[in-house]
């Protein structure tokens, strides 16, 4: 079946990069930035999400590890002078003005080079910038310290201390925050969908109790975190989440258990939004469903099978 | 954007290839099939459909144009011995034993070379076979020979006569059918979904109806040509599709008119397939529809990211 030439049995050792800034609202930072990480020899910019509610953007890159080191070093450049997190206000939280920046195997890739890329990267932050950095998921130095969200537990208004407290000390970097950029978590984690469902009602109280209804954290869904966010411009509040396993718990039914929360409540879905890219096979089990293909094998999407096994 | 020493900036000059055989039903016959094709270098076989209904059985292929060649007469050198067309009932329309076999730019590809691998192959078949070969679609040698219907109009059966007939002798090979194997229909043309969709019922009035509602050339939706086929062994009938262009009419249109059409006369719809590979744009753009994600975009679909521009 694999026999030949084909230039594309060549290995593939890519990495998605997807690095999250803590700025969605002033376009000459962003439009730097974007500048900077699509100019870095390497590596392909392929998506930027700006979020002016959640105060926040989010990159996705591929690259080989040490094309994706130099663009986040050079994010972390751009982000130095143009982010003071002791005036920012926003609904996501964040410890860092680079925030998070997780590496995902993508092809031939494993998550051993991931994890090293992480580590790499996150040495590099510290030694150049003076910057406190925290290793999550898969790069993770130790169990209590893998989810991002308790990599994140007390914001950069908690951080000076937590980087006191027993078990929180860095894993690259100084003690204590750097006072304008924070700290940064860098991991290494399978690929995840960041989907947002917006609800038709301003009341925040709504959207919190279906975020609580859904995610696993509360007894909801397997592989959903979820949390409400507020987006006074368009006078909606939205369900905010990470899916880290499509595959298991599908994007369908996510949308179904938020709707079905929601109409508890009176209240309908709006709309939804991808954060980033999203795998081909996410929204073809979708639309398999709503197509009722039956026994659907995702081996048939035809973009995925020409991609290098 | 596109800066770099990446593998994949590599030229990707694929075509894909999706010959349609006049057998269905005997598992020795496709299995040799599906190993000559398999096992023929610089070819991938990514996927083979057998359907005993339609008695016909699609396999689809990529690789560049010399080695798709050599398949596809690999594959007429397997057809002629095992099928033979005198002898052969099944519900689908047909000219050859091996009938179609359209190449389809992907990648870097274009139509242009797309049309010269037909017209390569198609002189290749008639030489090594002595089987008439007729072009079609973007390789069609006159614009009354461009559309498949119009080149197997006859069938078969009446072959014999239509290539005696003004304006239809063969492209390459003799001016009268191969008496077992018939004639080659071979052809360039864009993407397409071969779509089928399953009634619960088994009158095929009902799916011919349905089938004539929902075609363009009897005044249906753009770019979808339909017929009805019964599927006497799950006691149900098919509408089955050949969508040329789900950009333009989405797959999700095409369900929804054949679900209404089918309730007019009290059908349901049971269910439906997928023939070959399916572009992940097409199904994603059904999952965004149900999903609601406001203002979609094809672009944020990571497996079509990573291939070459």
């Amino acid at each position: 079946m694999r026999a030949g030439r084909l230039w594309y049995n060549a290995p593939m050792a890519w990495l998605e990069c997807v690095p999250n800034v803590s700025d969605g609202r002033d376009p000459r930072v962003l439009d730097r930035m974007t500048a900077r990480l699509s100019g870095t020899p390497g590596v392909r910019l392929l998506d930027v999400h700006r979020d002016a509610d959640h105060h926040r953007s989010v990159f996705t890159l591929v690259g080989e590890p040490p094309a994706l080191t130099d663009a986040i070093l050079g994010l972390c450049d751009e982000a130095m002078p143009a982010i003071d997190l002791r005036r920012h206000q926003g609904a996501h939280p964040r410890i860092g003005a680079v925030d998070v920046v997780p590496f995902v195997p993508v092809g031939h890739a494993t998550m051993d080079e991931a994890v090293a890329a992480a580590r790499t990267t996150g040495r590099a932050i510290a030694e150049r910038f003076g910057i406190p950095v925290l290793l999550y998921e898969e790069a993770a130095t130790a169990p209590h310290r893998r989810r991002l969200e308790a990599v994140r537990r007390g914001r950069f208004e908690g951080l000076a201390e937590k980087l006191r407290s027993p078990g929180w000390q860095p894993d690259f970097g100084p003690p204590a925050p750097h006072p304008t950029f924070g700290a940064v978590a860098v991991g290494a984690r399978r690929i995840l969908v960041a989907y947002n469902i917006n609800l038709a009602t301003d009341r925040l109280d709504v959207a919190a109790a279906v975020a609580a209804a859904v995610r696993e954290s509360s007894g909801g869904l397997p592989h959903v975190k979820a949390m409400a966010v507020a987006l006074p411009a368009r006078g909606l509040v939205q369900v905010s989440m990470n899916l880290t396993r499509v595959d298991a718990t599908p994007i369908a039914d996510v949308f179904d258990a938020v709707a079905r929360e929601a109409a508890r409540h009176g209240v309908a879905v709006a709309d939804s939004e991808v954060v980033g890219l999203v795998p081909a096979a996410a929204l073809a089990a979708v639309a398999a469903r709503a197509l009722r293909i039956a026994a659907w094998n995702p081996d048939k999407i035809l973009d995925s099978r020409l991609l290098p096994d």
